[in-house]
């Protein structure tokens, strides 16, 4: 559709996602080009409102919240995302239509095909050019949250494995789409594989970070 | 799934339907059957809340909108409707599906198609016994609504011309399930047909109104 380039970080909370991309963020624009940092769900101000419903709301019915989770990305995607390629921007998304997947389909009572379809339904289709999970065992994630909790962070260990495992199964589906990162390294190593993978495609310099 | 009995009331608005919903159910409690009377969008805590941020708020992307009336379709689904109609109750709702299907696939940017199937898995699957259209022409519905505006009601009346004939179109396609009334009568004799078809099964007492 355009010149722009969309990316896209997935992994468990505490994973270490909005460090990466502020990182990612510094080093491309500093190659001279437009960086467009958001995130889901929350990236517009509907999804802020939707995100408040869905985080700390009362108990909903699973198919509700599959529903306004899609809603926000359908709004993000037209709102924000689009416009931004089609400047030929960089876009970089702390959190895209896998985390739907993986926490809704595989974690909960929907079926993960049913979450996918209706996700790409809400985005035209739109997926981006390269995701990076930040893979992270789930108890090494909850360490790091330590005592902050919304009601999605609440929920069994059990629940964040198989989102954890969705993830994984997601990224060996499509590997030319994917680059899976062991999230347990400092920051600066997780760092480098990113930018060692974007540098083949021409993102950032070869060898930056 | 039981022997409850589900009812939509359908139409523009200032078609009347909330006086036929008053007036039946007065009719289907006197009787001696529970009646549960409700309305969509909005018709739970969630349900309010999304409603609000449809009407009220910012332009919002077409399937953002969609996807949010079907949340509400959801969630309206498994915590009122289902279980009513579990315990036997008859169930009246001012709106259902066909509002979705009629007032977003038929009116604007999106095909009616999707947003069935959209709402169909909203919903599982879950049609009403019979649904009744009160058909109005789109120049006596404004008239009716007088000086009373939000976003939806303030479209042109080309607008409300598609989605009246998307309603009439949708009980043309399944008659067994639909009861098409003339909304420009007074509401006794609209009553009065209402009361006519639903005798036929049982539902109230046959000639009452």
């Amino acid at each position: 559709m355009s010149d722009g380039l969309f990316l896209a970080f997935e992994g468990g909370d505490g994973a270490g996602k909005s460090t990466q991309v502020r990182l990612l963020a510094d080093v491309v624009a500093a190659g001279g080009r437009e960086v467009v940092v958001t995130r889901q769900p929350g990236g517009t101000v509907l999804g802020q409102q939707l995100r408040q419903l869905v985080l700390y709301g009362e108990a909903m019915a699973p198919r509700a919240e599959a529903l306004i989770f899609a809603a926000d990305k359908a709004q993000h995607v037209e709102e924000v995302i689009r416009p931004a390629l089609a400047r030929g921007a960089v876009v970089i998304t702390d959190r895209y239509t896998d985390s739907a997947v993986a926490y809704q389909g595989a974690g909960r009572e929907l079926g993960s095909d049913e979450v996918h379809d209706l996700q790409m339904w809400a985005v035209c289709g739109l997926v981006p050019d390269l995701t990076v999970i930040i893979d992270l065992p789930p108890e090494e994630g909850r360490r790091r949250r330590g005592d902050v909790h919304d009601r999605l962070e609440s929920e069994a260990d059990a629940y964040h494995a198989a989102v954890r495992e969705h993830f994984l199964a997601i990224a060996a589906a499509a590997p030319e789409r994917y680059l899976v990162i062991d999230g347990t390294q400092p920051p600066q190593a997780l760092h480098a594989q990113i930018v060692g993978r974007l540098a083949a495609a021409g993102v950032v310099p070869g060898g930056a970070g």
